[in-house]
């Protein structure tokens, strides 16, 4: 990774570390948001570390697995970092299918949380 | 929409103009982007107003149209506003496929540009 943008080297490793923890034990996402982050969960939004971390927990499944399709991510003008994520999750025995989040990522107090999330299913986008 | 938030009309109210002014004449694009803006097309980034309408222009197709399924919009702590678009596109003779873009609008001297714009096809996320 040493010859990539700081803030894809960045981007990248929030991407790895949200989705190990939301598909190991989601209700442990709290440490990645803050009070101010704002998450849109197929169009329903809530705000706030607490909130986010309900709204997550009580999705009607018990395992899940997110696999990552491509991720892209940009530095903003304000220092912070837009993410990017296409992939395919399977949630308990249901088929696999795609998915698209962005984050927009944000340094405070020397650490990286992210401050907007949104979430849709591909479901919806078939021609 | 007078009872929907203003970052939700702002919101919007570009996209509709984006796609507007996209499927109509794209090299007109340039006045909704700054100096300091990054686009990231299918992975390829370019930056600047410039660079970015030239990528647009240049993009294998004569006729487009888009149409947009879902959109999302959010204010972020810098007060601009990140929106996401899903929707599908028809190019030329092609069928007609899924796309994602988000944007990041800031407000600069009284105007909303679009300072982060990323596109992915949904080409590759199929089960």
């Amino acid at each position: 990774m040493g010859d990539k943008p700081i803030w894809e080297q960045i981007g990248a490793s929030f991407v790895q570390h949200y989705y190990h923890i939301f598909d190991t034990d989601r209700t442990q996402l709290g440490s990645l948001y803050i009070d101010a982050s704002c998450l849109t969960w197929e169009g329903q939004q809530c705000q706030g570390k607490t909130a986010i971390v309900d709204k997550l927990s009580s999705l009607p499944f018990q395992k899940i697995q997110h696999s990552i399709t491509s991720q892209d991510h940009q530095p903003t003008p304000d220092s912070c970092i837009l993410s990017m994520v296409v992939g395919q999750l399977k949630a308990d025995e249901d088929p696999i299918i795609g998915f698209h989040q962005i984050f927009i990522l944000k340094n405070i107090n020397d650490a990286w949380v992210c401050t907007n999330d949104m979430f849709r299913l591909a479901l919806h986008n078939y021609g």
